[in-house]
């Protein structure tokens, strides 16, 4: 670092042949970390997904080399081995090498099976977690992933499974029963076999769904509407990837905390959402 | 800023009279996000909560004050509305506000209380999320949230109520079976009780279980026990709070991702701890 933050013990040095696993958050380059920022002050090379902004990368070392490993648009994505591979093979020729990662590379990230193929290979790594769309992208939308008044626990889902199709192996069922907030990422395609599965297990129909896309970026969309709804309003609207869903009571608090709105000047559209204002705070 | 990271449309200027609600993430400095740094420099007054690292604190602007509003040893915490009543106060006065939470403010941080006290009195408010510790402290000890082979939902629970007792709201028989991954906040005095009603509930008492406590911070420590022996272990080890406890069979890949342990020398002590590596990374 140029300048004092930390003291040298707690601003580590990132050393030739050394991988540095870092989630770079989801969007906002003012939600990466200190420690990302400093990974990538020091790194020879920077390997980073889709959906990790421009921004950021530009704040990497003067020639410090660039390499893109993730989906974008049409083009095809490299397949995760060849991924971890060539981070293998960038360490072993001495470099310093950077893999950044959108959101936190342990939430959805695979950034536990490229770390384990690096202690395969005898790599060593450190890992740097960063800020989740899952939470922090909602965030921005407003919306709390946990309110007190409304859910003691909150799931994080992954809306594809290995083959890309819709999470099988889930038990959608007891979900349904326990988890009162339902945090879905890369779920638009399955949104309706999700939605319906969820209904089937007793879930309202009614029920409050926010789906935020390019969360915490400049284009940032967020769709309100219902479980029952959630789908053909996507399609509507013309919503893409990427997206947060968000299913729960805790999407009601938009309505008194998009505090971006706020900010340009839009009041609040409700004080109480919840209806539970006269009872909170009692400690 | 000093330098010249962000353009100004991104790194947004505290305006006086402004509530800014910060995560601080769970313990190491170097979590703090640049959002919250450039926060802290500008700020008039941060009040904040325990668990918030006195090296981040430093880092405030000089003259800036400080004011303590958490739990901390025996001293007694100040109630929820008369934190939110002092941060409407300075923001009235004209002071721009720093509220710092440890962690992040919306996974129970009461920031979503705090946020609609200050919306009710008008008090113009922005939010920058932080690093969970049920996600980065984890990462801290070699344990993902979610991996490929193991899981494809994780679930975060509060481990105590508005009462301070265990959550008798939440229906452990369906989170038992739906999240294979469960990840405790504020668990260790109620463990006992957790444990006995998940494995009532079907999961067996040889399931590992990681116990962090200060994660992320220079004292971290980690036991890993199982669903049956956790409760006892803890009181064997004397382990106390701040705890993030987290139970399934991610827990196993610190056998091979403890990659503190690992800069420190230390071999890994297995390669394959899930048994999936031949099928995995095969996409």
């Amino acid at each position: 670092m140029t300048d004092d933050l930390l003291p040298d013990a707690l601003w580590p040095l990132f050393p030739p042949g050394l991988v540095w696993l870092v989630g770079a958050g989801p969007g906002d380059p003012g939600l990466m970390t200190l420690h990302g920022l400093n990974a990538l002050r020091q790194a020879d090379v920077v390997v980073y997904d889709a959906l990790v902004d421009e921004r950021i990368l530009a704040w990497r070392r003067p020639g410090a080399g660039l390499e893109y490993a993730g989906k974008r648009g049409g083009k095809p994505s490299p397949k995760q081995r060849s991924i971890s591979l060539r981070l293998i093979d960038l360490a072993q020729s001495g470099a310093r090498v950077l893999r950044l990662k959108g959101g936190d590379p342990f939430v959805f990230g695979r950034g536990g099976e490229e770390a384990q193929t690096l202690v395969e290979a005898g790599i060593p790594f450190r890992v740097t977690p960063g800020i989740t769309a899952g939470i922090g992208g909602l965030a921005y939308a407003g919306i709390p992933a946990t309110h007190r008044d409304a859910n003691q626990c909150v799931t994080f889902v992954t809306g594809h499974d290995q083959h890309g199709l819709a999470p099988a192996a889930l038990d959608w069922a007891a979900l349904a029963q326990g988890s009162p907030v339902i945090v879905l990422y890369m779920a638009i395609k399955h949104l309706d076999q999700i939605a319906a599965r969820l209904m089937a297990a007793g879930r309202r129909g009614g029920e409050p769904v926010a789906v935020v896309t390019n969360a915490s970026r400049p284009d940032m969309r967020v769709l309100e509407t219902t479980l029952a709804t959630a789908a053909a309003d996507v399609t509507a609207a013309g919503l893409r990837p990427p997206a947060i869903i968000c299913i729960g009571e805790v999407v009601r608090l938009r309505q008194s905390l998009d505090w971006m709105a706020q900010l340009a000047g839009v009041p609040p559209r409700a004080l109480d959402p919840l209806a539970t204002r006269g009872r909170s705070e009692s400690a």
